[in-house]
């Protein structure tokens, strides 16, 4: 990972958490030690085994390694990053496979059945739930099967907009052949320069541009799914109505029942034209009615993104220094807008609009946009502050590095729910955050805000900032994680949006999907996986 | 069934159809027997049973009764309306059970389960693929279980778009709920006046606006189901990534899993505008590339549908009496418009176009069909011809009886693909057939359209009429069936597009679905329904 967060703006976040939460952290954490000062455990599998698997695959598919080991080992969740920064390996992969067809795949789930082995699907290695983590000791070891050698596009049907490709091919490459070809798949999440259309399929992952192009989900036509009962096969140009869809089924599998190797995608024309700004409502309540307006009316925006007055001050201070949001809006608009809309500075809510399309549809959106904005007293902050937002919307991940190395504790959490539900639920799961740091005694910072808006409802997102406690990170990060589940549960939230289950979500399992659907996710799992190699300690309680 | 197809249009199709295949029928099938001529075989559950069960369910919710066995023992099917014609009683369900309440389904299942009964759900009992037949012999008896008091709307979240409701309800009442709140669910199936949500849901039905609005299961936001292993609840404004998402195994579950009790379904909101018109395109293949373009185009056209040279010619036949498909149009529109335009009258293609939404919206959509007839050099019929089309749209299956009466077969079978494939799927449908009637001997018309088109592909459907075989129609219907889905399957095509499987396309199941697939829903057929009461003989091989 060779990018970084802008130096400057990183200053001012740093002077601005040390005010906000009175404590300055700079270095407290330390960087990440290097991956040749770790002490790596011998791989579980013996080398007489290993060199059975590698007589099946070809040659340079199966290491044993210990650098590849580890950098196969960990996602990309809180206590993921933590734990590669002081060093600690609870549990490593013993094995990484690189098969490049599916039946090397099977090949591989074979081999692993065979010899009571573990499987773990890789596909970014980005997941933020644990997802990709080799935790059990249930098995005799772990393979990491990495989807690396599964990233061929493989053809493109045009008049049908259907679009297959190898599973493991990553955002950048997969959006580049579409766009040479005129077209895109719309699906852009915050970890798109490394995740896969495997993990987006396998997780239900959602992107920042799928109010205009739904997810990935929604647009799976067809697919090859390995699983240990063998490879499973549908492919259907549109929908139909012979018998239940079991589409469904592996969509948001996470690895538990087999691995998604190939998939069709309808995909959509590339836009001619965008557009893309950055809007200062009055307040949440405004901005909430707002975007709601917004992705019930036709053209339907590509990006909708509201943030919380917390979120827009953390957002405002790498752009402007003076203290307060309302200090800061000032810096940057000057006094005159604001006076002139009598709006209360220190309750702003920031806000990034984006269409896409044809010509006439990003400036029929642009007109839904005018309207919407007067009604609800907002000011357009014009396209140079959205093509800002826009060239920096991977990055946020990086800060994340870069905070964790001053020793704060860096964590983000979702959910979604309707229109109705979603005031008292970002309200609900707030104040349980808060609640928890109170009683724990360390201050918190929550930043909220809404994206992937539907017409039925949205997501909503939490960014969460606190010192790190040294030596009680897992149980500082604990009483977040519980206070802020049980909230959202509790007021009709749903546990994951768009980051999945994984090992991190896995304890609310039961509470959210109730007993007779898990029973039926495990006859599924029996039936698809009777050894239970799949990606074990993930999803099913 | 009080209505009828207009009597002078029914004369001249009879012509037509007595020209074209050669052979008058009128009056040769019969009309169907009256209720009281039937001899109604007792029901195989004894009265002693029948009382316990009586005791379980309020007063008068069910019935042993011949009458209404009967009415409750036939889809609309063209088996069943053979069978219902010819006073042919091979199955009749044995009780009818009326449960108000998901205690009171839940009781009738487990009723069942203690005596081994078998429970046929029943909602509009329009299923045209033996989907509601009491066929099995393999338990002590059938409940048809009836959900015509299961008919209330149940709440209305405006700000989210969701509104929900008891599945019983028929589509009426259910739009004429939904659009005196200013909303519409957007499903208009040929059944509409009498089939239910629930089994709109359960078989997966496509509307005849679908190119706009979707399919119900693309709209289902929520449900509580009620299997004999328990009541399957689920609620989410949004989608989510908890995990599969096992809505889909419901959807298309056609009873045999689980029934429908409640859906919480997102509306849209009721068009201002609509525009729907009829337009002559030179040929099929000028027709087809049209079609896609506008099911590709923004904003989506609500109705889409395209009628080759046979189902034009007999649609004209009703509105024109001169002899040939030119004859017809020139007849109607007057030589005039084609000479212009060198179209060849024999080969000239109807379709219907419908715009529906704000006004903006059927305005632009109105511009985009305007370039789309240019590029394709077709003739623009107006709204009047438009607005007549949907006039009679339900008015087929009344149609369909008078022709049974007059001793023709008509049936119906639909399929889908993409649009690279669906050229060559029809055509290969079409000669199948027509070859399968020369093996038996008989003339057949066939009338193929497109409609339900995506961006990805489309709906096909055929229409099948010939001379009945007295005596041997099942033979000759199996021919006709069989030619056109292999035919199908061999093509790329889906083995339902929107009627689902029932009992008559479940001997391809198999085939269409794979060894896996079927095991894993048998796996949850396992799980669901471990007595195997639940709409036995239906989807599953």
């Amino acid at each position: 990972m060779d990018r970084r967060f802008p130096a400057e703006r990183l200053a001012r976040i740093r002077t601005f958490l040390h005010h906000r939460l009175g404590v300055p952290r700079e270095g407290a954490g330390g960087p990440p030690p290097s991956l040749h000062a770790w002490k790596i455990p011998p791989s579980r599998v013996s080398p007489e085994l290993v060199s059975r698997l590698r007589d099946s695959l070809p040659q340079g598919a199966v290491s044993a390694e210990g650098e590849e080991r580890l950098l196969h080992s960990f996602g990309r969740a809180y206590m993921d990053l933590l734990a590669l920064r002081h060093g600690q390996i609870q549990h490593l992969t013993d094995l990484v496979a690189h098969p490049a067809s599916i039946p090397e795949i099977l090949a591989t789930l074979r081999f692993a059945e065979e010899n009571d082995l573990a499987v773990v699907p890789w596909g970014g290695g980005t997941s933020v739930v644990g997802g990709v983590a080799p935790t059990e000791d249930s098995h005799h070891g772990v393979i990491t099967l990495s989807m690396g050698r599964f990233t061929d596009p493989i053809s493109l049907d045009l008049p049908s907009r259907l679009a297959r490709f190898q599973c493991g091919i990553r955002g950048p490459e997969l959006e580049s052949y579409l766009s040479a070809r005129g077209t895109t798949l719309g699906h852009f999440p915050q970890s798109f320069e490394y995740s896969t259309l495997g993990g987006w399929l396998s997780t239900r992952s959602s992107g920042q541009a799928s109010t205009r192009y739904g997810d990935p989900s929604h647009r799976l036509r067809g697919a090859k799914v390995v699983t240990p009962r063998g490879v499973v096969s549908w492919e259907q140009g549109v929908a139909g109505a012979s018998g239940p869809d079991l589409s469904g089924i592996f969509l948001g599998n996470e690895g538990t029942l087999g691995i998604f190797a190939e998939a069709t995608m309808a995909v959509d024309l590339a836009p001619a034209a965008s557009w893309i700004t950055v809007l200062l409502f009055p307040d949440w309540y405004a901005g909430v009615e707002a975007i709601r307006t917004l992705a019930q009316s036709a053209p339907t925006p590509a990006i909708l993104r509201l943030s919380d007055r917390e979120e827009t001050e953390l957002t405002m201070e790498g752009r402007a220094p003076a203290a307060g949001l309302g200090g800061k809006i000032r810096d940057r608009l000057g006094p005159r807008i604001l006076e002139l809309r009598k709006m209360d500075p220190e309750s702003l809510c920031l806000a990034v609009v984006g269409y896409e399309g044809t010509e006439g549809e990003v400036r029929r959106g642009f007109e839904v946009l005018k309207d919407v904005c007067r009604a609800a007293g907002a000011v357009d902050l014009g396209r140079p502050a959205g093509e800002a937002w826009r060239a920096e919307r991977f990055l946020l991940p990086f800060l994340r590095d870069d905070l964790l190395t001053d020793g704060w504790l860096v964590e983000t959490l979702e959910t979604g729910a309707s229109w109705t539900d979603i005031g008292p639920l970002a309200h609900a799961v707030q104040e349980a955050l808060q609640a928890a740091a109170r009683k724990e005694k360390f201050p918190l910072f929550v930043g909220t805000h809404l994206s992937h808006a539907v017409p039925e409802g949205s997501g909503l997102y939490f960014s969460l900032i606190a010192p790190q406690f040294p030596h009680r990170e897992e149980q500082q990060w604990t009483a977040l994680k519980e206070a802020a589940t049980g909230a959202l549960l509790r007021s009709g939230g749903l546990l994951s949006h768009h980051h999945g289950i994984g090992r991190l979500h896995r304890p609310w399992m039961r509470s959210a999907r109730g007993e007779i659907s898990l029973g039926a996710l495990e006859a599924l799992k029996a039936y698809f996986d009777p050894h239970r190699i799949m990606n074990p300690g993930k999803l099913l309680p």
